[in-house]
């Protein structure tokens, strides 16, 4: 395998450098990038359904799936403008994809990209944000942050989805927050429910502020 | 890109040819190899715990994680022989891993090989299976089949878990099943829950059948 890893370090070069020189310009275009990431099912674009009309600035997506452009249409009927990538069969987005996707002519805004469902490989990958935004739901599980932890230890903020479902479940909140914390010591976590619509509020305010300050 | 791909195919034969060298020989020695797949939380660990004691030869796991032993802690604790394989952060199990952790000894029995969790990556990589086990959860979602195609169309049996979430969600079997389908149109989707041990039995006797005939 030792030949591999030098292949595989040129990729990731390759790719910080573009994610890096896409930030430089989206920042210079006060577009505020987001990078959507969490398990297939977790309630990416629901919740982003919620969040972006409490947003004070236009918003543009762009929906990564490995296939079929179900999000996009939703989205789309919603108003919402959004660009469909679809990856063919790669587990996550990377930077040069991103840099081809953004429209030349969108600034003052926020791009919210949303990642292949996927709680692994996402996470390795800069495509170009500012912050990354992980969506974890309760019928996930508690032990997420201690099977998963990169995602989680490289969140900006965490959505954790479908609260509404607690009652029925055995989540162990208490775990699953000690989890994030030895990770992550300083994250939000801002409780959401895509069915009633609970903490979006919240979720909108932190991300104005994040950018207006 | 161009150089890459010659590498990518190198791993792939390779782990292609040591799967099937292992397969082999797990056949000589009598051991069904069912690799088991699925989102994080989708139930995988449970499932096994339903299908194991119904079973009517000795059982040994294969736990597949990025970090912690939190599942082989689970099954250990209930008499049911399982090794731990951490990946570190690769997003799929391989065959090379796989080899190194099935024990000599091991014959006439079930090997159950819990993947990452994770419905792209692993369904790409034999690592010396029988059949392909997909574990799906109804609070994914009913589109699954559609984003995330290459893990529906390569199971050989489906287990639609958390059915006793169905009447707290929006989740449309319909659309669900015709998506399955589309892709795979033979293969059984049995639904089961981890709550109500609903389903297993249906399960254990497919995969009963499937070794004993």
């Amino acid at each position: 395998m030792n030949q591999v890893i030098p292949v595989m370090e040129n990729i990731q070069d390759r790719n910080d450098k573009i994610a890096a020189e896409l930030n430089r310009e989206l920042t210079g275009r006060q577009v505020f990038a987001v990078n959507v990431m969490g398990c297939p099912g977790a309630g990416k674009t629901t919740c982003l359904t919620y969040i972006l009309p409490k947003l004070p600035r236009k918003s543009f997506v762009i929906e990564g799936d490995i296939a079929s452009d179900i999000d996009t249409i939703k989205l789309t009927e919603l108003g919402i403008a959004t660009r469909q990538i679809n990856t063919g069969g790669a587990c996550h987005l990377d930077s040069p994809l991103i840099e081809n996707a953004v429209p030349d002519d969108f600034s003052d805004g926020f791009l919210f990209i949303e990642n292949i469902g996927n709680l692994v490989c996402p996470a390795e990958f800069m495509i170009g944000e500012h912050i990354k935004l992980l969506i974890s739901s309760v019928t996930e599980g508690s032990d997420k942050p201690y099977k998963y932890p990169l995602a989680f230890e490289k969140a900006d903020l965490i959505l954790l989805n479908k609260c509404d479902l607690i009652p029925y479940l055995n989540f162990d909140e208490e775990l699953f927050t000690r989890g994030v914390r030895q990770l992550n010591p300083s994250v939000p976590i801002i409780k959401v429910s895509g069915q009633t619509g609970e903490g979006f509020d919240e979720a909108a305010k932190w991300l104005t502020e994040r950018v207006i300050g």
